[in-house]
């Protein structure tokens, strides 16, 4: 399937809620929450696609880097590419509905299989959201990582108990949600989560548990304190506090706190292969991709998702050709620019 | 009453004065004085806004500051949140006269009412700018700061007068409008104040003084020195000198010299909660906030100043749990990113 | 004369060589050499005014400047504001040429006498340009300084033998006009100018000698040792050398070199009387105003000159207010904000 | 001919392929590849022309250098202005074929041998392009610099014995191009090529070799070992990898590490003559120009390159005159500002 044909349809089926600009920065959307877009001035969103653009790469060619390896190994698992499809539900309110919350996730879980890695599945208010991701998951036998948002015991326990029945052993908690103040107005009340709570949340379950929403180097460190695998760094796409550095700015300082303990998965901005590249060299282990991946099913289900991110296995290719990179898991700080 | 309708009204109302942007950062009425504008090349009120901007917070999860006090003690009052309406005047010059000097001032103040702050009533030529602002305060029995310009001493005291007999205990001046020649040019000349004349002026009246339109550390010192009770650090909107700095570039300076001793209250592009909450984060007590509030008024009176301030208050909450922040009288300034 | 009307009259006369923008910033003439422009990208011409705008003012209130001197002395002489005209000409292939050489010399030239201060008078290829200069200075009983492009000797001498006629005791050499290959295949040639030669010119005159051109400390400390009585620091506001740093950029550099033995003029993107205080500020004896001067003399010749004039008068008497500023002849670096 | 004409005529003709904006920037056909643009965001191409203009000249007019000497040697050779055509093929695909290969060569090269200096030709998949340059140069009896891509053994050497019998005694290998996976899926694999490599590759001809795509002072230092005669800084027209930065970024380190050991060619963003003197003042022994000379010979075939490239060179002219360059073979890093 081709991307442009993708995008394309994509563009029509997402009319009043995308716009399918060609660079997504986050500009055209300013504001709409719900939608597909930042919160307030959009400042978090742009900031996630600008820090991630002023960090140049130095080109090199004298290597025999010809061949270079993408693939990853993060929680016991072989990844074709390290990029998990992060969690995103809410198909009718947030892109349109032209699509169903099921055939969204789907697409996205399938066509992450075809490329030998993970897709995450969302959570929210109304209850198909994290129900699809479920039966998508226990389809695939456990391959795929449901995420919950930080609900209150009674629905978090009982959200996360169904999300480790699903058979995955890795699961993950998108603490970032915590903001959404409309979900308490709706009786549904997210908030954060002392590390002790923490504790006990992840001691509860045998999975391996990931910690979305981490900015900062001390939280960072109080995840790994509390049991957690694995953290995401992510400010949720700039959708819950205006205002916050761009992933690639706080990467670096997070990454040497907690790196080689714990995973550290970079989710704020990522479009393209030299992105991902980007990511590793300012010490992501993996990344995740949001918005492109929305794109890529809304506009072809499962073929769309596999287009897309073959293109991303293609330009990390090349930009691991260029800059003399063997290995994804090896990624030398020193193809970045300094000047 | 929905803010998106106020907006709506108000931008009928104020055609011609203001656009009512998406965000209001002074590129569209540069240069508009009389009018909402800036100065010159409006780079002065543009700065205050993009400074505020520039500042970026750390967003943090892992804590239990999940009903956040939003409440602080000023002028040994307690205000529902740290947030004064600006004194503003000249509603027919300035805004189109689609309401009345004495609507806007009533809606501003019952406003601030229902949130459980302070308005300001502002001061000017037309003798019933400053009227309407003492019969406001007067009617509810001193809730109110009146503020009253730099005059030569006659007119000077003659208002200082009926601003304390309006039974406020709390009274302002802005000496940032001493540049305004065309006051002088009506015979009717205002000045700077030299520290000496300045606490003589303090001194005359039992009422506490605040001193609005301190840029700099060494006037903050001044005005402490001279006996004032709190200090705005403000440059009178971008509408008196083309050419300072943004109000939160010079905060933390400001407020580094006086921070303890008398009240530190900044003024200048505060348009959201989150905005702040990064003045209280750069040293500020409370800010000030000007147009968005005159929009509120003329766009939905009372009702519209409401509906404003309740926004800003939800925003402040949600900033202050994404945050961790528990209480406004205590904000860390840990929670500003430095990168 | 108003100076709105004095604008609409020039974006009329000058249809297709100058926009009369609503600040003039190089932006819409970028390239139009001849015409208004810079050279090439003007990103010269730009640098001017950004160099300028990057620099903000720290505002004081707390000071008895009330009536601030704005006056001047330079070269034996007291002048209004510290404001000279700079010499330009070529109205007609520059400027549209509704008006004549004639006029607009007189106009420049009698404006300035209004205001207590000197116009410059410029030099070409077509002997009327120096010539409507030089009887306009005449006229005026050498009120006026006549600048000299720095031709080979023979051409060099019989101008400056006719400047120094007109009763002028202060001439001026644009060196910076030595690149204008143009000149040089007319078959007029113009050149740099070691410091030997500088001094043999400037020894044979009576008159002070100003040298304009210089840009770095140390040509400015040549200049001064060839005996010229001041320095116009100026990249001949864009037009002959693509990509030089604004003037306010290198005016301290260069001031600092020679403040206090020579005069030190300012030229490059003032604009308003604001802009007149900052070059004081950082380290200007006194400004050329180029541009603006020509628009207002087009649009309204002496009357023209003298609205613009009487703005920029009001403007850094406010500035002088506003920045706690009593006398032009003794700036504080300190009102500028450092952060 | 008249250099508007001629760029007149390329837009005509380049239609679909080229704007020929007044300031060729990479932004109107960001991602054209095939086409004139950059790759993915262009930002590498963007950067190329933004790293230049970020570098400002002091201007100098203090001195004798009237008549400056634009000329520089360079692997044995007088060149006329430091400037080197960059090889560039594939008409049909890039600019719309509305001129032959064949017609492009041949203007490229009679028209830099009119200027005294070289043109580079260039190769790719179809062997008409790498053909048409041997014909010219072979024409020209070897008054030219063929460059090869880096190919595997046979093709390579194949293609490097033919450049070498059109007597050209300097030849070139773009190895910045190793990056285009389309050349290896048309099962035309290219790579890059470790130094013992290179060496070897060197080491096998006799004519003196030129590396191109050196972009770290590392691989500068690895050129040299491997017995190159030159490097090429340069990005490839930011046609192989997205967000390296611009070659005037890189070029200050990268000269350190060989200046006088071997030459430093800069190749990126170079539009003007200022930017010549700019890059030499950077640290390059002479520069390639791509792109503008691309349109100069689609506009006006030879001729058309003649007044580009007479253009530059007045301007080179007028830039040394201005700053105080007596030659272009000693160039003072002085010249550019630091502030």
């Amino acid at each position: 399937m081709d991307l442009k044909e993708v995008r394309t349809t994509a563009r029509e089926r997402m009319k009043g809620f995308c716009k399918v600009c060609p660079v997504c920065d986050g500009r055209a959307c300013a504001g709409e929450v719900p939608g597909m877009g930042g919160l307030g001035t959009a400042s978090s969103f742009k900031d996630n696609v600008i820090a991630l653009a002023e960090r140049r790469l130095n080109m090199r060619l004298m290597h025999d880097a010809v061949d270079p390896d993408t693939s990853v190994e993060l929680f016991g698992k072989t990844l074709g590419i390290p990029v998990f499809a992060a969690p995103i539900g809410g198909v009718s309110f947030n892109m349109g509905g032209e699509i169903s919350e099921e055939e969204y996730v789907d697409g996205v879980l399938d066509g992450c299989r075809e490329l030998g890695i993970l897709g995450c599945t969302g959570d929210g208010v109304p209850p198909f959201i994290s129900e699809s991701g479920f039966a998508a998951i226990t389809r695939l036998g456990g391959a795929g990582i449901p995420f919950i948002k930080p609900w209150e015991d009674k629905e978090l326990f009982e959200k996360l108990d169904k999300a480790v029945a699903t058979g995955a052993d890795v699961v993950g908690m998108d603490i970032d949600a915590a903001g959404l103040i409309t979900l308490k107005k709706m009786g549904r009340p997210v908030s954060p989560k002392p590390v002790a709570k923490l504790a006990e949340i992840i001691k509860r379950y045998p999975a391996k548990f990931i910690v979305k929403g981490v900015m900062t180097p001390d939280e960072a460190r109080l995840a790994r304190d509390a049991g957690a695998a694995g953290i995401v760094v992510s400010n949720h796409g700039g959708r819950v506090l205006d205002h916050t550095p761009g992933v690639a700015r706080v990467l670096p300082g997070v990454a040497a706190a907690v790196k080689g303990e714990i995973a550290v998965i970079a989710d704020g901005g990522v479009r393209t292969g030299t992105d991902v590249l980007k990511m590793l060299a300012l010490g992501a282990d993996a990344v995740m991709i949001g918005r492109p991946i929305s794109v890529a099913v809304v506009g072809g289900l499962k073929e769309g998702v596999v287009a897309y991110l073959e293109q991303v296995r293609a330009q990390l290719t090349q930009a691991m050709v260029m800059t003399g990179t063997a290995k994804a898991s090896g990624v030398d700080k020193g193809i970045l620019f300094e000047g």
